[in-house]
């Protein structure tokens, strides 16, 4: 296993390693070996695929994989080899990280780099090119951290952390372990924290932070703004997606998965095991309860105290049947209550009709 | 008040000091001494709040805090030692600034920018690592520019200007004084611009600038694109959140507002002192007058003349509520179509009961 | 010839100087020199404008341009100086190009540049400051990558590419010829994919590419999402604007042009030739035919197989009216039946009436 190169892999597994490491049983030859993962319609010898889904299963007759990995309903479903295993795209996600692992970064400091007396780097982390970190920052052990990366001072750093290019941590802030955090992002700019006095606007300082617990991942481009008085916090285990805006002093719960481009005011708690849709918006000063789904393009306006699915958006249609049905929209009450009264009515003359 | 430490204050002021400074009057000691703010909820010892809400008002009984600062009308409404002014949400912002003070940056270049010849850097600038300064750039007293910022040619910045790290800006800009600019940000950047010919887009090249007016306040990751012919101008005070879009040629009037992820598209006018909610949208070459409001999610798709209040969001249910109700938006003319015939049917049969 | 400032141009073409390059006829003095391009409304000596809708006809007669670019319409819309073609947006793009022509990068790499051993950089190509070039990447000749750029390993880029300060791109994407890549952009970060698994989520490796061909521009701080397993692919002269979210597998097809703040779902496919508005969403696995145009602040949740106008966006109103109204629309579905049980009535009372 000494030679793994990323996107051409040259190790393999047999069926057999696989069960052994993750579990699931083999049907079909178990000395079938494996290089990568692929989907059903790409896969190629040496390569294993998955069905997570059934609506995938009549492309199990034309695949060209090798071995695939399904649930146990799927079990007699083909003839190929196969893994058959409780959940299939969990198990996937298994073998694919076994082969392919981030490529390994060397422990040292590039010499670009300006790494500020009395900031602690531990000796196994990788500081790229032109990183900058600043006073009393931390930097935990194994954590890589790429090129262009500005650390401001006193900002904490967990173990086995990877900031990948241009990301930016403001001073102060306190992030966890192996996290993965993708290029563009900004954590702990100031929130958006303004008094209005006399028709101008009053800055109020932001001096709380943004605290990130372990295993987080965030996408491109996003940014967590530190909190104004007390902290922005972001438990263990969430993941967002690129271009999420999180404002000051929001709170996400353990394990809730946010998809791009969603907006979240300040002060909002979010709870655990949320699922949020693309560019849906949460209101500030809210609360929304666990296990909350939320679908994207959704304006969630009020707190949400039950678990369930919500959704708010407007079905589109083809350009002129939304402008004669949209036009109706901005007399809808005149229509309820045009209803209402012809119902009076009705009720007149059925009266008079008896 | 030698030694200021961001976020562990050793800096102390009494509340007469505080009052001498920003008007109101006491109520209670006038000894006591304040070196930090907090909230309601979580002060402590030393530790000044704010009550700027009725709502709030029960957290008084139990807060830790050592002095709060109320309107006139709560000046009774608890027994804590008290500053009473006119505005307590301002003067708690010019409390917490006085508190807060920016970390200073030495004057200055890093070894590591790369300053080209022509720049002029006021010698009380503080340039930090790996900048880049182009040809013909000027940079006002007292200016921070953050590490890994790029700022092009012949682009002009005023005095005590703050570019946090990371932030991109394009030749010829223009950034006023006192702006705070948080990472991430790019200026200048082309407008969308691309004329159809033949099935192909054609570039139209961006040769106008952005101008910036003083005391504007611009969120992590905002883009604002430069002219098309024309310039981009944004006035002072204005205070922009995060990942906000401002496209070519939009001009934006002093001390308005706009929160996290809204769009403005190009050549639009917004008026002073508006208030745009988080992830709206405006609609290009159109006018939108001073003092207007605009809630989150709403899209403007014509001018408004008149001040005052404009929503057009999709209020949310519960997914299966929305299902049932959200397919009648796709037939609402026929709805309404159906109200006028039974109208016209009733009058017949009232016509005829007669 | 030989001083071409941008912005500030002193080279001037006679109207007949640009018709031999680029069509079309005089009308008038076909020596008036013509040094910049301008709108209607701001044009001076030695600028040319062009009138490219009916709408601003009226300014023709106020304008201080030298000429004017119209249509065959409008030939004899005015009596300035002028050039009569058939696109004269089109040919205005042209001629703004020919006088503002890019500033010139020297070839070469900077110093405080890190170039991995094995990179290959086309002599003719300009790395500003501080770019890092990974291993095994490949640049082409004329392209110009600017200050604190981030390339990837193994990226490939064609020719004649520009990237402005502050671009990544992660390892193994190729980027084709002649691109203009914005401040901001990510290319190449992780897509979202997780697995769920027991209440935690599995990161599912993401060791697909993005592959972008010739022509395309990209605005400031657009993100584009590497594929899972398949590539993410931009096909020549897609133009997209800022703050785009494009996510993992989705694939854009050739000369569509995307508004900014647009965000794609995964796996999505697009046809070529479509026009979305900004703010749009598109749901993922969809699938949208060529010579679609989507509206702003739409949301496309199914796929779309005809050509078309596509919009579903709700409209704004004064927030007293927007409040009445829109608490209808969480009662539509009882609304609707009331008229049909109304119907029934009348029906009833029609019958019995007889």
């Amino acid at each position: 296993m000494d030679k793994v190169v990323v996107g051409m892999n040259q190790v393999s597994y047999s069926l057999a390693d696989l069960v052994a490491r993750f579990g699931g049983r083999v049907l079909g030859d178990a000395d079938v070996r494996i290089s990568q993962v692929a989907t059903l319609d790409s896969a190629q010898a040496e390569q294993i695929t998955f069905l997570a889904s059934g609506k995938y299963r009549s492309q199990l007759d034309s695949t060209h994989a090798a071995a695939v990995i399904v649930g146990q309903a799927d079990a007699e479903a083909t003839q190929l080899e196969r893994i058959v295993c409780d959940n299939p795209y969990a198990y996937f996600a298994r073998v694919s990280a076994l082969l392919n692992p981030l490529p390994q970064a060397l422990p040292g400091i590039h010499p670009s780099a300006v790494i500020a007396a009395g900031a602690q780097v531990d000796a196994t982390a990788h500081i790229g090119p032109h990183v900058v970190v600043g006073t009393g920052a931390k930097i935990g052990a194994r954590c890589v951290i790429m090129d262009g990366c500005s650390i401001g001072e006193d900002v904490s750093i967990g173990e086995e952390t990877r900031l990948y290019p241009n990301v930016t941590v403001y001073h102060r802030c306190v992030l966890g372990s192996r996290l993965i955090v993708h290029s563009g992002v900004v954590i702990g700019a100031d929130g958006f924290g303004i008094a209005p006095d006399a028709g101008r606007w009053l800055k109020i300082p932001q001096i709380g932070r943004v605290v990130i617990g372990d295993d987080v991942e965030i996408g491109a481009n996003t940014t967590i703004d530190r909190g104004a008085l007390d902290d922005t916090v972001i438990e263990d285990g969430v993941k967002l997606d690129n271009q999420i805006q999180v404002a000051h002093n929001v709170r996400i719960g353990a394990h809730t998965a946010i998809a791009g481009c969603v907006g979240i005011a300040g002060s909002t708690t979010i709870g655990r095991h949320c699922r949020i849709g693309g560019s849906a918006g949460i209101l500030g000063h809210l609360q929304i309860a666990d296990h909350v789904e939320i679908s994207s393009f959704t304006l969630i306006g009020k707190s949400i105290r039950e678990p369930g699915s919500y959704t708010g958006s407007f079905p589109f249609s083809k350009f002129e049947d939304w402008r004669k049905n949209a036009a109706h929209l901005r007399h809808l009450d005149e229509l309820a209550a045009k209803v209402k009264s012809l119902q009076q009515e009705i009720e007149v003359l059925r009266r008079e009709d008896k």
